[in-house]
């Protein structure tokens, strides 16, 4: 219970378009929320910084502030402490955790927005439980966190979890990473969309009329909503992405044998037509399947608040009062 | 300094074709080793379980034994206790841990022989010193460690670190394990020996010679030595096997984004034949290389005795007298 004057922890989701923050409470419930525009890329850092503030305090609403957790979509450095790069902020290397620390006079924690979400499903999600777990967002490419003993693996650079630049394609399609063959381009919203306007002209779909015929304006949710209307193309793609997804699972489960894996991002909304394919590809990609517990591949639970749960929760533990 | 009385650890290797005990000192020298042929797989268990203790007796020379660590050739379960399946080995889930340790009166560990040998170059060789590392063994085939804070990454099914079953190409080369395109299909001693088979009917070849004519009888010694005689045939195979290892380090590293990668195994004693072209495969793999610190590949330092002195130091870990 909350009486009047205790302080509360808030999360805050920097993300490409909009600036959610929430209060979360120590069940990892949301309270009250807020949100903002992202100013943008090309803007100073104190308009992002001032949109940040608008938000957390308006979450807040005039409790006093115990912690605030960052999750931002970019880069965060292996201390934790700065954004390297993020392609819709202007944060290029800024000391983003102890600028805002001081800005607020409260504790900050940050880190990269999968990250945040891994933690919020391993303390109050798909993956409660679990000793390891490797988390997979497949949103337009696809990110990623691993968990052991429940604490990430950030990695020497802070870029464990990149999975979706992992090759798996030799001389495969061009990726934006300036690579070939990435992972993400076969599975992710993108590779969905790509596989569904390749097959458009090729058997007909009611991907024709939703496009008005013009392959370059069809998107996820439309495909989505076509593969639930039963159209074989889009299910199609689902059924290649999904396939996709559980061949890349395979080999990090390979890698890493997880307790469980669990898929979050947009294109997880789709369920089980994206997750039954990957579990036949896993079973049957997996070396030794027959020899081991082969870790069960489940959605993501929080949705689209897993980031700013998760960031809370960084901030609850680095405060001394961890969930667990 | 030890004195007569002081109690010994010991590290035991039990290989396809030997069983190779020794005494470790806190240092991670070896001293005194013994070796015995391994029985075979189609014999009883308590035949292995002599030619250990014959081994290790030898090895310890009448010392009294403070702990013994084996490091087996096969799937050790996550609890580390039992012996699981081994293509060379009786054991099919026996509790060897515990059966020796009754046997012989003093404490025993147990892990895979590339676990041991991963915790053996963190403590004393290549990876000595870093936070978190991945090592690879390339033999036969390839199998490989996960070491974070030092400690193993042991899995779920105490599988994890079976690098050499991730796909790399779909529909690719065929794999024992029923998979196919795995990793070490095309980086291994057994790919470096197809490679150079498939090249010597193509172009001039000292392996003509070597073998006899006979592609079927080139070995990887062979293909060793002819590289270094200059044979080109023999070059272009380290060159694809070199380069392919680095593709598959790069995925590994866009995962866990390691501090230092380190390559052991029989084939790893080519060095910079082998690892060149892997650094040059990493460095074009690797997703955002330009912004980050790229982990260096060295070779692994302890050669063929790592096993055995990985094993006596989670031993001695064990024991409560871990070496750092």
């Amino acid at each position: 219970m909350t009486t009047a004057m205790e302080p509360v922890w808030v999360g805050v989701d920097v993300g490409g378009t909009k600036v959610l923050a929430g209060v979360v409470d120590v069940m990892g419930h949301v309270g009250r929320t807020a949100r903002r525009a992202t100013p943008g890329r090309r803007v100073d850092i104190a308009q992002v910084e001032d949109a940040l503030e608008a938000a957390v305090l308006e979450a807040a609403d005039g409790f006093p502030i115990a912690g605030v957790g960052v999750a931002a979509a970019g880069f965060v450095d292996a201390a934790a402490d700065r954004v390297m790069f993020a392609p819709h902020l202007p944060w290029q290397g800024q000391n983003v955790r102890e600028r805002l620390s001081e800005r607020w006079g409260v504790p900050v924690v940050l880190d990269n927005d999968a990250n945040c979400a891994a933690v919020a499903e391993w303390t109050y999600g798909a993956a409660r439980g679990a000793h390891s777990a490797l988390v997979v967002t497949m949103g337009t490419g696809i990110g990623g966190a691993i968990l052991m003993d429940g604490r990430l693996v950030r990695g020497a650079n802070g870029m464990a979890g990149e999975f979706g630049h992992m090759q798996v394609v030799p001389d495969g399609q061009t990726c934006e990473c300036g690579g070939r063959g990435c992972w993400e381009q076969y599975s992710s919203g993108n590779a969905l969309v790509r596989f569904a306007r390749q097959r458009m002209g090729e058997q007909p779909s009611v991907l024709e009329e939703a496009s008005g015929g013009n392959p370059d304006r069809v998107t996820g949710p439309m495909v989505t909503e076509a593969a639930e209307a039963g159209d074989m193309v889009a299910r199609q793609a689902f059924a290649s992405v999904g396939d996709w997804l559980g061949v890349g699972v395979a080999n990090l489960v390979a890698a890493f044998d997880p307790d469980v894996v669990v898929i979050g991002g947009g294109v997880s909304q789709a369920g089980d037509r994206l997750l039954e394919p990957a579990r036949n590809a896993l079973q049957r990609s997996l070396v030794a399947a027959a020899h081991r517990a082969v870790p069960p591949i489940v959605s993501a639970l929080l949705g689209p608040e897993a980031g700013l749960v998760g960031a809370a929760e960084l901030a609850r533990r680095a405060g001394g009062q961890p969930r667990r």
